[in-house]
């Protein structure tokens, strides 16, 4: 096996990466690593990854992390299909759209930020809940101003299918975790329909994983 | 004027794409959105980025955003001096550490998170501080980890100035902002005195915006 994919099941920058290997038709095996319960933290997974968070992509005996640096990575090494555009300005929107999810929203619900909030504020379940609702519908309405303003077809950044795609279908799956009433966002909850009615996606939902 | 940058003097995200400007010695316009007041989300400033978020650079027209994309795309389109190394697996390497400042510690002190701790959890001006400075150690740590396994030179992906340097750099000034003990983080420290001393970095610092 090639790749060697460190994630877990319900992380949404795993599912990031299982789609763009899907995509790409590359193989992978995946090992979990249980960040409900801190596996991430642990003296293993730190000669893994000393950034303590899934996912880590080994391959070649090299040890890539970020979700956005390995999906670029794939597309580096395996430019078809691309996850990328050509033009420089098209390149820029992709990743621009890409980073709303990944450095504006996401960060913002992971169970590190959970257990801070836990530990610092004193917040219960329901109030962790709805700091993540909070963020994950902050992130969909960004995207669906975006793409309100932008009307792109089919995809997120024009016309073929680019990280942001990626990006924004895990936003919508991490929505669904905080039961987010994708009705408030009809433009994103089509593409997310786009996304999922291909197997790259599909198959890479928590629930399969 | 080419490159018209909406930013603000505070902004981490807008001090990397300050440096990334000057180290291409790119000419650039500042204007600045007040973020702590709220400019970010007024009328005029949707029209510029629905994202609602600094910076955004202006460039024939187009509006780019994200810190991390802009620079891919001033890298894209004025390649020398290159912020990212050639070969895919150091390119996915410096993006990864680029974006442990991005996407894991700096979105979680931006004043928009301040505020909703204020309005979920009451949390004061000092609580406010010390997730801040929780957040910005978080990510200094992460850092020093890394550089402390890897024994980079002299830049944090290697030979090569890269972006990684620039966020590292940037994380370097949030700690700032929450008077962080950086002799806690020598190898990192080390890096700071090495970018700070390239007028590129130092002409992008806060007090001289």
């Amino acid at each position: 096996m090639t790749f060697r994919l460190y994630g877990f099941w319900r992380s949404i920058a795993s599912f990031r990466v299982r789609v763009a290997l899907r995509l790409k038709n590359l193989a992978f095996e995946e090992i979990s690593v249980d960040i409900l319960s801190g596996g991430q933290f642990s003296p293993e997974y730190d000669r893994v990854n000393t950034a303590h968070a899934v996912p880590t992509l080994v391959h070649k005996g090299h040890s890539l992390f970020q979700s956005l640096a390995i999906m670029e990575y794939l597309d580096d090494i395996h430019p078809e299909p691309a996850l990328l555009p050509e033009d420089p300005l098209s390149r820029a929107h992709a990743r621009a759209l890409a980073l709303i999810a990944v450095a504006d929203s996401h960060p913002l619900i992971a169970p590190r930020v959970r257990n801070h909030l836990a530990a610092t504020f004193d917040a219960d379940t329901n109030a962790c809940n709805a700091w993540g609702q909070y963020w994950s519908l902050e992130g969909l309405a960004a995207y669906e101003r975006n793409l309100l303003r932008q009307r792109p077809a089919p995809f997120a950044a024009g016309p073929t299918l680019t990280v942001a795609d990626i990006c924004i279908a895990g936003q919508i799956v991490m929505a669904g975790y905080f039961k987010a009433d994708m009705t408030l966002f009809p433009i994103v909850a089509e593409l997310g329909e786009r996304c999922f009615a291909l197997p790259a996606f599909a198959d890479s939902l928590p629930a399969r994983s």
